[in-house]
């Protein structure tokens, strides 16, 4: 098992990253300080690995909640459920949160966490790839708008995260290339090496091989660490994570959400990403296939849907959180390897990359 | 004008505290950093002071919520409300929302702008005595939940709070009676002096003089600041605001939001808490009663509602923030200006004051 840390001061954490360690008790026990545990997981996941989680709880008082599968449940109506369970329980402000699923779950959970009783312990179980490697560490929590993706919720840090590579086993293949998108994300914006890497070791991956599974996992979660720590709140840096992201989420939510998965949705708009910096003179044609080589080898999508034209696009970017009083900004490569801060972009060039790329 | 600090490191901010305060526009623009601003308030605000917030917001991109009146609509649905006006509205996490209202407004808002897009800049502009004097300082923001009052919330602090004592003019006798009950707390619970000065100003309180007005509101806000800066989050002595609370808020949700204002179940409550804390041995006879003339004297409930008998109270105040694992935990007093931390009660005490005090 390998253990990194999320430096945050007070509320620092740790990752665990190894084989058979929801079986491992005394891993979540240490960060369970009082009876009272509510386990939040999914309709896909509870059949899976709920009994598995419960029997390494004993003397407990555990509820379960079992909500919808789909990031079309990620609302406030469905985090209310949450709070339902949570008060018919009784549970106190020492109770803890165990967030069992994928980055829908703990989004949810870990704002639902944030807001009970004004915040109460919780613990990230991630059981995909995406959760994994980006959206359980980090301590950004929340739900989606019908305008817009992610924009009601909390940063709000875990007491530990918890990934289990042997419930990768489980992942439908679908699943498992989104949560490359997010891998292949770190390699693009900060380490050019593991992009490389990933090049070399992509068969591996979607063969689920487990030594290159597990190396990715934690050279994602280290480079995820490294940047939360340096900038919790994301007034810098952070932002950076969110390459191909604004595109991605004008995609998610202009398709509804559920119909793209957040990584395939990630997937489409790093390549458009990639187009505009090769636009702005910073990629050039061959950095710009080598990206769109990569996720196409991941079987994720890498053209925009036709029913979202540049217009459509223009209208559901205009509420992203990086914008500024409404002008939309972007984050952007500068080569392989390195991001720019948050941009504001010359419009002309963005409305050439959305009517043009993947439009012919 | 007076300016308090509540002192919270780089989250630190005033408190103005005066008279035709709402018409000094400099004031509120010195806190407003970008050009949206959403205002929040309610029906009776809206046409009182409305307008006057307007027009000293010039040049700004303004819009306004305007809510219904009253503790039984903070919840979650009206909080959706405020996001679906932001989102509408294209809003940036550089926006900032200011709550024009009282206590209720003051929570909704607070919160509405600490989930939205994980947080915005918000003023708090509270037209009521008890927003003044308690609720609007030192960031406890939420809602109610059916089974529990404040269940769902965040700890979020304003830019600045502009307590202008002029507003108090259109406020009913009810709610300016109410908004006495927290002031009274704040002798009750860490200053015999004021204490002792409210028994002998309290006409002229209810009377609406000026002076007398802003010297409670001052010092009112001069303890709740000390408190705040001390304990943000109530790991400590801050659980002492929560004096009455216990009781309060179970009366508040066992006879339906909006029956009783929130001071007024306050009142009841603290006049329980007196009650135990005489059968702990630490208050005499005396004391309690000097302590129910009072809240008597301005007009404030003392004995609980008939309909909650005392069985009810125990599983209404099961769910309070403060229990430990189920464990009912309250504030009592040691003497008339001080207080004890939350702190276990013997059952059969509690029991006694609930089926004997004002059940005769």
């Amino acid at each position: 098992m390998k253990k990194l840390l999320v430096e945050l001061g007070n509320r620092s954490y740790p990752i665990y990253i190894g084989s058979n360690l929801l079986n491992q008790s005394q891993l979540y026990r240490q960060h369970i300080k009082a009876k009272q545990v509510i386990v939040v997981t999914n309709e896909t996941i509870a059949p899976l690995y709920l009994e598995t989680i419960l029997k390494n709880l004993p003397g407990l008082d555990v509820e379960t909640v079992i909500l919808p599968d789909g990031e079309q449940f990620k609302t406030l109506e469905y985090v209310a459920h949450i709070f339902d369970k949570l008060m018919a329980s009784k549970f106190s402000r020492n109770a803890t949160l165990i967030a069992l699923g994928g980055g829908v779950i703990g989004d949810m959970g870990g704002f639902a966490a944030a807001c009970y009783q004004r915040g109460i312990a919780f613990l990230q179980i991630p059981t995909t790839l995406l959760a994994q490697v980006d959206s359980s560490v980090g301590g950004k929590t929340g739900v989606n708008h019908p305008l817009g993706k992610n924009m009601i919720g909390a940063f709000y840090q875990p007491q530990c995260v918890i990934a289990d590579a042997d419930v990768l086993d489980t992942l439908d293949d679908r699943q498992l290339s989104a949560g490359l998108a997010e891998v292949i994300k770190y390699g693009l914006i900060r380490d050019a090496e593991f992009f490389e890497w990933l090049e070399n070791n992509i068969n591996a991956l979607l063969a689920r091989d487990k030594q290159a599974l597990a190396f990715a996992i934690e050279r994602s979660c280290l480079n995820k660490a490294e940047i939360v720590s340096e900038d919790e709140t994301e007034t810098g840096v952070r932002a950076t994570l969110n390459l191909g992201h604004t595109f991605g989420h004008a995609i998610e939510t202009g398709t509804g959400y559920g119909n793209y998965l957040h990584g395939e949705a990630v997937a489409i708009g790093t390549c458009l990403a990639a187009d505009l910096s090769r636009r702005k003179g910073w990629l050039n044609d061959a950095d710009v296939e080598r990206i769109i080589e990569l996720f196409k080898r991941c079987n994720l999508p890498t053209f925009p849907p036709e029913q979202i034209d540049s217009d459509r696009f223009l209208e559901l970017m205009a509420v992203d959180k990086k914008n500024v009083d409404g002008q939309i900004r972007l984050i952007l490569l500068t080569k392989i390897g390195a991001a720019t801060l948050p941009i504001d972009v010359d419009k002309t060039l963005l409305i050439q990359t959305l009517k043009t790329y993947g439009r012919t």
